[in-house]
């Protein structure tokens, strides 16, 4: 178990950040892919409150800061390698900036990538000014 | 339409690889996360075998090619900005090579990550000579 705490998740595999998928408690679906660093994964089991390292603005992130669509933690999962984190959570609202639930709201068709989901919220009114 | 397709998923942002979360269409669970490059996307839809890029090996590799744990495409899906995909399969027997149905068989408490799965199958006879 020791070795298991010290050794898992191991941030130097992934330079530091390693992937982390976000899953919905309540519907199963996977609403994104994140990056996580040590500190974020750290603030993260500290608050309850998912926190990403964002690689565009190479800052710690909470989800939901600005457009509120915040997401509890519920569990928080490792895998065999040590180098892929998987959170599910409690999210309000929509977990994509462009205002559906999932990301993941395009579907691979014999016509190509279409969008199969429907809009939750106006994405305009997630960001504000 | 054609914007989309020509521009999503978007290789050239992972360098080459993008993380492919992969989820049973069984359970909901999530089972692993692996890479995949252009030409193992198009493997993949070609076969219907989920097939990555195999970072160590540099190489691509069809899951279950020597472990016969094969995972079937019943569908795939792009994240909005089109570097991560998510591929929903049919799973035969066990996604992790440690004999686990689902690579994330460790999950975090006050006590650190533990293992709170069953094994599936003995990690010995998936990959022997």
């Amino acid at each position: 178990m020791t070795d298991v705490m010290a050794t898992l998740p191991d941030f130097d595999r992934g330079d530091g950040l390693l992937p982390a998928i976000v899953q919905d408690s309540a519907s199963g679906r996977v609403l994104m892919l994140a990056w996580m660093s040590q500190a974020s994964l750290a603030e993260t089991l500290r608050t309850g409150l998912a926190t990403y390292f964002s690689r565009s603005r190479q800052r710690l992130w909470t989800k939901g800061e600005v457009s509120g669509q915040r997401q509890h933690l519920e569990s928080l999962h490792v895998d065999c390698d040590g180098d892929a984190l998987l959170l599910v959570v409690r999210q309000e609202g929509a977990a994509c900036h462009e205002g559906y639930r999932s990301c993941f709201f395009r579907r691979w068709t014999p016509e190509g990538f279409q969008i199969t989901d429907e809009r939750l919220v106006d994405p305009g009114s997630l960001y504000r000014a």
